[in-house]
């Protein structure tokens, strides 16, 4: 009995690996003024086919409902937010800061490692078109992963514009229907080689080996650079023009984050979306976007290989899950008095735990250590007092039962 | 554009209203030494088919995937638990407390009010099948809903025991195919006239009706309330032996939670399963389990009823979303300076926003209470100097700006 494949169990360890950056991806977005909202995990087909690139649709996680819709198991968030930001655009201050850790699907044939689901933290600026927002959104995306314990050794943001790509299709009168497959190969350049990409773009290829090569300058994200560097962050960055990004609704700045190293797919990526609200609503409400998706899987990758954000993460896991007091029951006849001030120390706000069956002390000892716990209580001949031990120094106290949850407060805050 | 019918979409508010409700979860079970897991959203059909009842199957949310293979959306998640911990059974210690806060479908007709999905804490504790576990359960049930700041005037956790129902069962010599359904009459006869569940139960509707009308009585479960009694919890509990649990799987001790006022559905359920484990996985692994599952539907209405928990909760959402500073960018001039130190402060761990294009200062005094922030730092004419406003007290103070995250620091502690 397994999981269907390209779905994940969660064992405890695990969960606490994906809550421990759910967490921090919480904390560092509300720093920013982000606030938290989410969707339906299953969609009109319709919302996602009309609105995405070829690229997503063709992997879809689509069925037929008892109810004959057409229905998807989202591929990714952003449809889904032009569709909530349009019907209550009217009911909120903007810009919007919004934030949202969905879990995303895609049908794909097996491959070797290829998830069919993860979880992907969406950050979505709306209602501001000014490169300020867009600042704001990247130096996001920076302190989400310095938050993880990354440095500018670890990744780069690769920093482009899909309207320069435009001009430069629409300076060389390239016709509308063209212009996707031209910007996926362009997207593809840096994975393919030279002589497939140059006969994908045919007349084109030399305006734009041009800029591969290095000869494209972009004003806008020189600027975006420099609006970088006043925060601090440059050294995160980096202009690459061959960036344009699968997606088909882009209209402004993309960008995607990779591992220096470059051993990793993306760690995240995003750009500037001002057409897409406009085009779900039937122009009902128009309002320009930027944002990114960071997912949880390839990050993982990047945190389990690098030992300072491992250990970061290893601590919070622990400082979220320890506990604090094991009591260990010696005498069974006490188990009653033991179960009156467990629920004491619970209602404290402590993690308490303690056996369920009468077992031997230094087995309870034992299970007390491998559960983390900081401190035992142990119940037996000493009654009306309690034995109070720590386990890391080893040192023991007894105390009265009655001054137990006043004293204990005082020893673990110690 | 609306989501699909019986799914919701999560505005900021309903999303921090949720999320309040599941830090409140976490926070309890962990006070148990519960650690949280987690499961695949979509699941072999097979798998739930064949371990649920009947009541269950004819809801499933299933479909083929373009694997050919028969999946479904999880309508609940013990199926999922008992395969994941017969495959790892042996990696763990028991007993396991594990908790998860899946979301949970379910396809039926469309009804008023009733939605086809929700999210659902389980918790479960395996490898024990003491009545002290069964305790410890129902203990953290109800410390649950006195988390959320309930009393026992607010819910009642109704105690059965399955096993007195089929050993009733035995005790008649009633043919082992007829159980489910005369169990299902059992637990129905509350809503249903009394001659219709007459009818169901047959000649066997003497002695359930003895039982029902309070001529029963199960020792077990007056143990269990005497264990409930020495955690002070036992004003929270009443033994009622007409309930039964719709799911086929349960073996001993069940409850139900239920609001005093009798207005909504069960706000919680669960029981013992002691041979689920087994049968899943062939007898390659057995062990006895007991837990129960809590939806955040009724409990979000009984929150939004219940004065004291709305509040606290609200308490909680104010703490968990609110702006510490707003930056009022009174000079255009001062906007690099303002950004520099934005970043600063965000470093600091504070929840920091601004505006992102220039405008009147009042107005972003106004966008500055409107987000809840607790203070502004002003930029304008006395730089290097920065003018600190605390919001609720109208108190301003003049900050050399390169002191100001450390006054800051103890300004918002104070």
């Amino acid at each position: 009995m397994k999981p269907l494949p390209g779905f994940r169990d969660f064992l405890p360890e695990d969960c606490a690996f994906r809550n421990a950056i759910f967490a921090t991806w919480r904390e560092v977005c509300r720093r920013y003024g982000f606030v938290e909202w989410d969707g339906p995990v299953l969609e009109p087909t319709e919302l996602l086919q009309k609105k995405s690139g070829p690229e997503i649709v063709s992997q879809l996680f689509n069925f037929t409902d008892k109810g004959e819709r057409e229905v998807t198991l989202r591929p990714e968030l952003t449809p889904t937010l032009a569709r909530v930001v349009a019907a209550h655009a009217r009911e909120f201050r903007k810009p919007l800061k919004w934030f949202s850790i969905p879990q995303c699907f895609r049908y794909e044939k097996k491959q070797r490692g290829r998830l069919r689901e993860h979880f992907q933290l969406n950050c979505d600026l709306i209602g501001d078109d000014s490169l300020g927002a867009d600042v704001e959104i990247i130096a996001l995306a920076i302190d989400l992963l310095r938050g993880l314990g990354f440095t500018p050794n670890d990744f780069v943001v690769r920093l482009s514009d899909r309207a320069f790509w435009t001009d430069l299709l629409t300076a060389e009168n390239v016709p509308n229907e063209r212009w996707t497959e031209l910007l996926q190969a362009i997207d593809k350049s840096e994975r393919e080689p030279r002589e497939k990409t140059a006969e994908k773009l045919g007349s084109l290829g030399e305006p734009v080996f041009k800029v591969l090569d290095g000869g494209g300058r972009s004003e806008k994200l020189e600027q975006l650079v420099q609006k970088l560097a006043q925060r601090g962050l440059a050294d995160f960055a980096k202009i690459d023009l061959s960036i344009v990004r699968g997606l088909a609704y882009y209209t402004g700045v993309v960008f995607e984050i990779f591992d220096r190293k470059g051993e990793l797919r993306a760690i995240a990526g995003g750009g500037r979306y001002d057409k897409l609200i406009a085009q779900l609503s039937d122009n009902a409400v128009s309002l320009p976007a930027v944002g990114f998706a960071m997912g949880d899987v390839v990050l993982g990758e990047l945190i389990k290989g690098n030992p300072v954000a491992a250990q970061q993460l290893d601590e919070f896991v622990r400082r979220e899950s320890a506990l604090d007091l094991y009591l260990v029951i010696a005498k069974e006849e006490r188990r009653a008095d033991a179960m009156r001030q467990l629920q004491q120390l619970r209602d404290a706000g402590w993690r308490v735990d303690y056996p369920m069956a009468a077992a031997k002390v230094g087995k309870q000892f034992q299970t007390a250590e491998s559960l983390g716990a900081r401190a035992t209580l142990l119940y037996g001949d000493e009654w009306p007092a309690v034995k109070l031990k720590t386990l890391q120094s080893r040192e023991e106290v007894l105390l009265p039962n009655e001054e137990i949850v006043q004293r204990i407060r005082a020893l673990l805050a110690a």
